[in-house]
């Protein structure tokens, strides 16, 4: 494997609740002059997910609890959003007046306001705000996904939905995995020999993350969206269903992890 | 834009001190078949660049201090390896007996052990272990490279030198930037408005970030080492060398980091 191909899925229509995503990544591969092979990974944008799965809320239809109206008043930041917030995310890992909160989500991801999206979401004039949160089951909807893909071309592939998260220590956003299916997330190499013999000790890679990154950089190129990248040439096993535990493998356990 | 292509450099040499890092990316593209162009992203791993600047470390000559020795006992480290990592390091971040040392290096980035390889290192029969650190000034390692490629070619070219780094809340290693010439290592799209007008409010987005992990699928990939991709298609803004802050809008101020 000396080549890999990242193909922007451009011109795709905007999204909306029950749309079939499978269809529309085949007829953006299509416009591309590709078509789908065994072995290619679709990298899809958690929005649009969230989109055809109807995720959204309206916050007019949201009562805070108190202590959502607790934690609003010492953030800064609405009560209802704050409610959602806590709805979505199994515990608050960090939160200071005028700053995002970081949360630790239900789905065991830790990130800021638990993923939930107010940007690229249709505000009509005279309506309440309306939230777009991650799906409910990330590994689900890309097993669904894949399972898709294949039924309508015969195609063995790889996806991986990704969202753009902040990190401690660096700035700015990187695309990071919130689901997986056909692929490894995490790929072992831990007690492999290195060029010269010496055991590998700590080399777990985050493979499902790095492809996520990479296909943030293209999504991220366009003026209009690129909600999804077609990815070419990876030299990757593919898992069969009954094997795949999806984004898990990324997800540190937090008893083990230095910054919670 | 709407493909990106990712070429290993396969069959590069091993790289000794003193060795024309330039020359052997050259080679390498020859070998693909390709030729440098303008705004290609060269992406070359930290390893062969500190190799090539004889950024070694001899454990036999490191004599440690009363602190290292004291570190070394707590978490059951070599005292000289902890006093090489002490030396690189402004700070240590957290440490725990049995487990890696996550460093703030003096150039800013929070890593484990400080950046310090001990893998893929010739260890001779018979000789102490030898360590090898980060390069001196990565973005000056970065833009010599951009230079040289500029001269030999007259392409106008990023380079990225990338690492791999373990990450919080997250199991697995990410490619990471650590030095940046030519383009811009992160990209501030505050006060943008999305597809629908609305004002992106937290989207700085850490380019040369999702580039080196991009990258470092393509070099994990490979059984034998594959330690420098030549990216094209990305459409980046070249950054004249007098206006180039090379890796630093990637690393976060201490003082605004809620996880130090």
């Amino acid at each position: 494997m000396n080549r890999v191909s990242m193909i922007a899925l451009a011109g795709m229509p905007m999204v909306g609740p029950g749309d079939d995503l499978a269809g529309l990544i085949l007829d953006g591969i299509a416009r591309a002059g590709e078509t789908l092979g065994d072995g290619d990974v679709v990298v899809v944008a958690q929005k649009i997910v969230s989109k055809a799965e109807n995720r959204y809320v309206d916050l007019a239809g949201v009562v805070p609890s108190a202590e959502a109206e607790r934690i609003g008043g010492e953030v800064g930041k609405d009560p209802r959003f704050v409610e959602v917030l806590l709805s979505e995310s199994a515990s608050v890992v960090r939160a200071r007046p005028g700053g995002v909160m970081i949360m630790a989500h239900k789905l065991g991801f830790v990130m800021a306001n638990a993923g939930i999206d107010h940007s690229n979401i249709v505000q009509e004039a005279g309506t309440e705000e309306r939230l777009l949160l991650l799906p409910v089951d990330p590994d689900g909807s890309a097993r669904a996904l894949a399972a898709a893909l294949k039924e309508r071309t015969g195609a063995t592939v790889g996806v991986v939905i990704n969202d753009s998260f902040g990190r401690p220590f660096r700035v700015g956003t990187c695309g990071v995995a919130v689901g997986v299916a056909g692929i490894a997330a995490a790929v072992d190499k831990r007690g492999d020999t290195d060029l010269f013999g010496n055991v590998l000790r700590v080399t777990i890679v985050g493979q499902a993350d790095e492809i996520a990154a990479a296909a943030s950089l293209v999504m991220g190129q366009a003026d209009e969206g690129v909600p999804a990248v077609l990815m070419r040439g990876l030299d990757l096993a593919m898992l069969p269903a009954d094997a795949d535990p999806g984004v898990r493998p990324l997800l540190r356990n937090p008893e083990e992890d230095l910054f919670r």
